[in-house]
């Protein structure tokens, strides 16, 4: 993943969404051009101001389509072997939650599928789905860990994780979630599991450098705030920052304990209260919005978007793409979903797979607009206007992907 | 669209989804083959009761693969110029109908995007809308009029959707929806449009073979059951089966008045009354579900799937692709809404755009299932089981599209 030592390159005669938060709405410039040297931006704006001494500058046409920044999938689950396709299958032919456990169906079944798989395996099953984000301007991927569940097995995800970045021209963030669900072994014993991702898995994934952040799932059917308060205090440790599965199916006031931890983001949030949001804006905590999570699994209670713009929470989008719960692999549809079902406006889906995306990363410096200084990473789209790629259902306007500058 | 005269076909080491009924379920076949002469369907079925007699066959091994039937979308608004995501945008930031319609914005920005669009450019804008149904495995499209709402347009629409036949690998079928609003200048006089509907554009339709059927959309802001049945008189004087966008937005009963007229289809149909649904299952009439529009318009009332099965009504699955209410050209999402929003079973889901769907265009003899005398309209999916295909969102796993043999 380092940098191009190609030529410089100059995207002209574009229109751009530039994201910049400056400039209001999406950032749009007309009469556009971007130049990029060493993978880097060095302009973006207007054409007229392009920077001298980029003589020998590739040049590429943009026939007035438009520029916005590379999306960025800011919570994924890429990373399993199989997929619950006969699950969802018995559920809708009426079989219930237990008959489909009794099948061997749930969290276990992906948790046994990463276990047999080897890394190989889990790369070669990851990359058609890491491909199908790519192939719709996707630049920068977030995947977890969490299927696991044995330090083993844990490191092997996240090896994995790593590697789909040299597979593929894209930057991938990698997130260490142990605190997923409790292992069948662990008999029921939350404490002493918590203790083991904790003391055991998480500092052996620190040492070698697997993980970028640490994420909890804080829910009655996973982890208490009490539970999840030790991981992050072993992540803080360790000088990795954290974020947080939260307020999903209840108010445990997750957000809460996320911006107490200071978390790059909280996600999901269906059930978050007023405090909880106030909490995210003083923490700078980004409320990452999960619609095909939402979708998938016929909620009904739906994330509390007008505290978030009350607040100024920055909001993102993301897949939550999972086996379980959110089988999705297009960054456009979570965006109309945004719109459809939480009634999102068309400049809050973009910035939510650009500039907040990023920001859910801790990449906010380095992506996720269109300015000078960071990554070239750029989706160019065969659309009239910006608000298409919200708009349209099942359709990928996609002209070309360039990351790095290339 | 003449049957292929090329050498004829076997495609061997496949798992056949069938949706033959006499099978039951998907109609499922392991150890499968289909071979194809002319464009046939004379084998689908066993590999070893391939008959003897193809020995200059070409031959395609599908390394287990999955076939099903081409996919058919038997519900769309294809052709059309322009969009409207900026009413999408206006909306989601908060306008209301009426600004939306000053702004120019609802069905009759369509109406005058077509209405100055050559035939040439509406062929030229509906063809990566086209493109994206196919590259899905979609092999039959059904595309209305009713965006000209005179005579002279509603010719053109239907001539350019005829020409979406030579223009790629697929078969279309046309039907005239001059029924679908009342055009301004009409001012507010439905009966006279009615009339003109009836006596003037579907004669000159219909002379022309512009047409394989005739629509309505009988709907309290649209057409009353008494002018719908104007229309649907003079369609069956010149022969010409009939469909109703029925009971959408209320009931209307016009369940019960395409079952009085033998109508192929009735789509929508979220607020269809037991009689409805009785009446249909003794007309033969399809049920056409449109889960995009509930979805992309923030329905609450569901179709009554339930009642469908009960009195066996057959289901048919569509995409209604149109700029207003539901902009989707993916069909395989809209298998999955059929799941996820309607709790349609992944069998319910498939019969939906493949034997039920021919059904609703009246090809049920031609295509919608594997078996000999059919056109050799295939989907090859990279899958391990058909399940996948309404699981996944977002992800296209389609291996090849065969239409009509090649
Ligand atoms: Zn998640
Ligand atoms: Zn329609």
């Amino acid at each position: 993943m380092s940098p191009s030592a190609a030529r410089p390159t100059i995207w002209r005669n574009a229109r751009l969404a530039t994201l910049r938060p400056e400039l209001g709405g999406l950032g749009e410039t007309e009469g556009g051009a971007v130049a990029a040297v060493d993978g880097r931006i060095v302009h973006a704006g207007s054409q007229a101001e392009l920077p001298t001494g980029l003589g020998d500058a590739q040049v590429v046409d943009c026939d007035g389509r438009w520029i916005t920044p590379g999306l960025i999938d800011c919570h994924t689950h890429l990373v399993y072997a199989g997929n619950r396709a006969n699950e969802f299958e018995m559920r809708l032919a009426g079989a219930s939650y237990e008959e489909v456990a009794r099948a061997g169906g749930g969290i276990v079944s992906s948790v046994r599928g990463v276990r047999a798989a080897s890394e190989d395996q889990l790369v070669k099953e990851t990359l058609p789905r890491l491909d199908a984000l790519l192939a719709e301007g996707v630049t920068t991927v977030e995947v977890k860990s969490g299927y696991g569940l044995d330090r083993e097995s844990e490191m092997k995800s996240l090896r994995a994780a790593r590697r789909l970045g040299s597979e593929r021209p894209v930057t991938i963030r990698t997130t260490f979630l142990g605190a997923h669900a409790l292992p069948a072994e662990a008999d029921g014993d939350k404490d002493a599991y918590i203790a083991k991702v904790a003391n055991d898995m998480l500092p052996a994934i620190a040492r070698d450098n697997l993980a970028d952040a640490v994420d909890g799932f804080c829910e009655g059917i996973a982890f208490s705030p009490e539970q999840i308060a030790r991981v992050f205090d072993a992540a803080k440790a360790l000088g990795l920052p954290v974020k947080l599965h939260a307020d999903q199916l209840s108010d445990l006031d997750g957000a809460a304990l996320a911006a107490r931890y200071g978390a790059l983001s909280a996600d999901h949030l269906e059930h978050t209260s007023a405090l909880g949001a106030e909490a995210m804006a003083q923490s700078g905590t980004v409320a990452t919005i999960l619609p095909g999570a939402f979708y998938f699994i016929r909620e009904t209670k739906k994330p509390p978007i007008d505290l978030f713009r009350r607040f100024g929470v920055p909001m993102a989008l993301a897949t939550d793409s999972n086996p379980g719960t959110s089988p999705l692999t297009s960054l456009l549809l979570t965006m109309n979903m945004g719109a459809t079902l939480f009634s999102m406006t068309v400049d809050e889906c973009i910035a939510g797979v650009t500039r907040h995306a990023a920001q859910a990363l801790g990449l906010g410096n380095e992506v996720g607009t269109l300015e000078a200084g960071k990554w070239a990473d750029l989706a160019i789209w065969d659309v009239e206007r910006p608000a298409e790629l919200v708009y349209r259902i099942g359709f990928n306007p996609l002209h070309a992907r360039i990351w790095r500058g290339q």
